[in-house]
């Protein structure tokens, strides 16, 4: 697939998601009981839902529905559910008590532009909220309460969360690179698993492709967080949109202080190639994806 | 009903929920991807559920099953999960960023045992396990899928959470009844009303015994919560639990402040009284339910 192409195609679904998430969080189209409280959370919610984030998730889920054949339309509900519980994790993950970050994405993070109690609320408004926004998906009850299951599995206590509890247990002790890789397997690789198996269930995939998914996931989830590593040393505040080299300052085992920066680079490739070898089962229809693979493993931001 | 059998039967619906959670919380018996941060998370969510809680909201759904002659044992994984959603907006209520309490029950509230952290990650876990919860339940998806709906949205932005944002915003302004009110429904009642709700729905009642168990959880969440008020100037620390006289402190406009004793107390007992005659719908099966909400009006903690 030519950059072109696969610039068009990226487009075309961010279009798809970004104008579901605009109904989801307009007060007037939903079935909102109206007060205050839900005034303001609404405020708080679309600060960090609407902030130039490169919407991997939801991207992942509708590209994966395409690629098994599945209408894409029907799957917006689900990949926007995804990405607001990826919005929660991040605004929690940026509260004084977790990694106490004031900037995401070149904007204050929600506790600073709004306190701390509202940004935490505001987390768990998008988290509750997600799900009800599957229940009032279009497909049928049973591939919603798959996809609400898997969701709320990868996103739970053995899931994202156990890995956002090994993160800060890092900070205070050494750690091998097992350690740091089961570590971002659960808090990043994860939610992408998911959405890449959510697209392939709300299509109706057999289990073959869904494991495929699965496997994508972990590969391209894996790579990213190496990338985002390498992106820490090499990178620059402005092309990144938040402060550079936040790992060293922070003590913080990374693969590129375990492996060194051209190791590290190495190792983001291999997992990008076994990532796109996993996409052989989908055909010609995967191309979208294999380009996003190679696509996220060269990203500067 | 007689008190000696009103404590049979709730003693028979705590057993089937603290078995049941004793299940949903057992490392071994459920599908847990095991990892250190799942270990850590067990242990901070354990913590806050087995705290000598009074289990009214899954009391509620599994009397409200039983009174529709639905089979309660089916009802219990729904009502546990709605516990789970109770317990974590306790935890992350208590935060210092909220309310700041450092009790809970009698015991160090969880981030005073936990820290921080680990106590926003342990909220972000029972929400989210929750939902997991229901969807490995035994009905059908359809039912599956109503109870989801509408647990996610009684305790979402529009619900529970856009009470507890007005709960924060009411320190720091006069309110009057109206807003108060307005702010219980939302923050205690909305959870106790689809408690109530879901118990029905697990029956497969008809639309107006919802309706009337949503009017029974109104009355006596708001009832609740004036109690509550009640019991802050007149319970002892020994009694309750927690601080007495914390809502003057915070000067806090509560039922009693607004209303003088007298006046809150027969507030709360004309919402137990319209409470009880929504249950007419139910005949003699609401005996119980009936007895429960005197009982929660006439309590000392």
């Amino acid at each position: 697939m030519t950059k072109e192409k696969f610039n068009l195609k990226y487009n075309e679904y961010l279009d798809l998601i970004n104008h579901k998430l605009e109904l989801i969080f307009d007060s007037d189209s939903f079935r909102f009981r109206k007060s205050d409280g839900l005034e303001r959370m609404l405020e708080c919610m679309k600060y960090s839902v609407f902030s130039s984030g490169k919407r991997i998730r939801p991207v992942l889920c509708l590209a994966f529905c395409d690629a098994c054949g599945g209408d894409i339309l029907s799957a917006c509900d689900v990949a926007c559910a995804i990405e607001m519980i990826h919005t929660y994790s991040l605004i929690h993950d940026d509260l004084p008590c977790m990694d106490n970050d004031d900037f995401r994405r070149g904007r204050p993070s929600s506790h600073k532009q709004f306190g701390e109690a509202d940004a935490l609320l505001a987390g768990d408004s998008l988290l509750t909220f997600a799900f009800e926004v599957v229940c009032v998906s279009q497909f049928s009850d049973d591939i919603k309460c798959k996809c609400i299951f898997e969701i709320a599995k990868s996103a739970g206590p053995s899931g994202m969360i156990a890995g956002q509890v090994m993160d800060l247990q890092n900070e205070s002790r050494l750690c091998d690179i097992d350690r740091i890789m089961q570590t971002d397997n659960l808090k990043t690789g994860e939610l992408i698993c998911v959405s890449s198996k959510a697209g392939c269930i709300i299509a109706g995939a057999d289990t073959d492709k869904i494991n495929s998914a699965d496997i994508f996931g972990q590969k391209i989830g894996l790579a990213f967080q190496v990338v985002d590593d390498i992106l820490d040393v090499t990178s620059t505040y402005e092309e990144l949109g938040k402060p550079i080299g936040s790992d060293i300052n922070n003590n913080k085992q990374t693969y590129v202080s375990l492996l060194g920066l051209k190791e590290a680079d190495g190792f983001a490739k291999q997992l990008t190639r076994e990532a796109v070898q996993a996409l052989d089962i989908f055909g010609d229809r995967a191309d979208f994806l294999k380009e996003l693979a190679f696509t996220l493993c060269a990203r500067r931001k």
